[in-house]
């Protein structure tokens, strides 16, 4: 049973709809009277993050996994709770070390601070982290207008080859399997678009399952299509050096999430706003499509305008 | 390891000292500015509650552990996350239906409800609850006085009678039993007092560890001392009498935690009001002892007003 399944089919009618028009629909909880929004989620090893053998990288990844569906809201992340599970191994003075250096950098980096969380112990390892932030109001999702341009922040796809780095599944120079498990480790999350979204973004959602999977769910309930051209998806040199040179398929690295970029729509009157906050906060914001109303079938077409037809959509947390 | 010094001496540095006088020397995170006040916590299957067989009951005892931390700082909770980890036999359908009429039993109860959460597969079983609620001031740990009275909330040691009846190690009849369990897993924790324990209390925590193990923490960083006297410690008819008929030592009862009933000093004048708020709202608050300054010794002392040294202060959760 997929996560969001399991969660709308049994807790939903627990939520109280009238406080939050977010409720467990969305990846993060608003409270508008309060301004609060909060985002929790649990990341496992082998299932979030592959092992614990750099545990200062995943504490990065997962905490940029977290306040990027603060981000990806226009919400700028406060503080953070980080709840651990694991075994005395796991939680080492050395890794301990590690992880305190590590979560310094990105407090730093992000200007946000730890505010408290718990640690027990526990054979398997896995984290909680709750990210908080306050805002006078959020994107929410399902709020596309027919005829949106479709746009994704950054590049799609390093960290997925990141990941089959790390996995010994492919074969590159150091050069590149630094950059890339970097990507994987380290995804350049936009903490700057966090003040400038609401400007122009009618809906957005963070790409943390894979851009389709992604983009299902952003509009998952409203009565539209779209159309991606396969071309314009914005991916780096090196990835595509490597896609060139390995006669690797494009559509599936971009497919596999992990990628933490921003994926909105907004009006066409926008482009002009969009591409000068780009331009002034150097933030590469893409268009890759456009919506429709769902009179046309959702289509992603390739360079010659052919349809094509995805198999996996993206990765969903299985039970 | 235990887990408040593995906090302490590695993640204090990471939070911002002048936004919270508690940061993470408390069990909740107070944000005075946004008046925000958050408490994370995570439970574990073999540790926090005994095994998954009642999983609408494990859900009633984490819920109101977690709730009871605003609680005795003198917080409403509004409302809380859920984040669980665990695999298919655990959230079966019809594991997943008792949970959640028995998370709804627990929102009409205490008026709070779900806000979010998530659910991951994982072979351990494990619940991660964020209570989040709002005030514009809280009861801190260490400001107790000098010449304090302490007292405590409800009963204390039937939740640890139950749990023992649970492990199958001590044998008592039906009634017994279920009063014990549901003790165990419902503790009878006091919503009423989070709206009046500021008239009152100079400092507060709730007991979860044990009695002595709380107390220490609620003054670790002070320079005090107290007397507590066992006779006056309040324990249920039902405790009362299994103590007497098997010869069972009440210190190792009232010891061993998972009570979630509230511990605080008060100043000697406060004794009316206390005494009032207790008749009108029926909650019975029982003063078991004095602080001093630390010229004195702490002391537990019997009947006879002879000390009685404690091998176990209570139960402290271990890497």
């Amino acid at each position: 049973m997929h996560e969001f399944e399991l969660i709308k089919n049994y807790f939903q009618k627990l939520s109280k709809k009238s406080l939050s028009a977010l409720n467990l629909n969305d990846d993060v909880f608003f409270d508008k009277k309060n301004k609060l929004v909060v985002s929790v989620d649990t990341y496992i090893e082998g299932n979030h993050f592959l092992n614990f053998r750099k545990p200062d990288l995943v504490m990065k990844k997962i905490l940029r996994s977290s306040i990027s569906d603060l981000i990806c809201k226009g919400v700028k992340p406060k503080y953070y709770f980080i709840s651990g599970s694991g075994n005395k191994k796991s939680f080492s003075k050395l890794n301990l070390t590690k992880i305190t250096k590590s979560l310094n950098q990105e407090q730093n980096k992000y200007k946000i601070f730890l505010s408290g969380g718990d640690t027990v112990f526990s054979n398997k390892l896995s984290f909680t982290i709750t990210s908080i932030g306050f805002a006078n109001d959020i994107i929410y999702r399902n709020k596309a207008k027919i005829n949106d341009d479709i746009y994704v922040s950054g590049n799609l796809g390093d960290s997925y080859l990141g990941l089959l780095v790390l996995k010994n599944k492919i074969k590159l120079n150091n050069l590149l399997n630094t950059y890339f498990t970097n990507q994987y480790f380290m995804p350049n999350i936009q903490l700057k678009l966090a003040d400038q979204i609401k400007r122009f973004a009618n809906t957005s959602i963070d790409i943390s399952d894979g851009l389709f999977a992604d983009l299902d769910k952003m509009i998952n309930v409203q009565m539209l299509s779209y159309k991606i051209f396969l071309k314009d998806i914005p991916i780096s040199k090196s990835l595509k050096k490597v896609l060139n040179f390995k006669k690797l398929s494009k559509i599936k690295y971009i497919s596999n999430g992990d990628d933490y970029q921003i994926l909105f729509t907004a009006s066409k009157n926008k482009r002009r706003i969009i591409s000068k906050i780009a331009s002034n906060y150097r933030i590469k914001l893409t268009k890759i499509g456009s919506t429709f109303s769902n009179t046309k079938k959702s289509s992603i077409v390739d360079n010659k305008n052919v349809k094509i037809t995805i198999k996996n959509k993206g990765y969903l947390h299985k039970f």
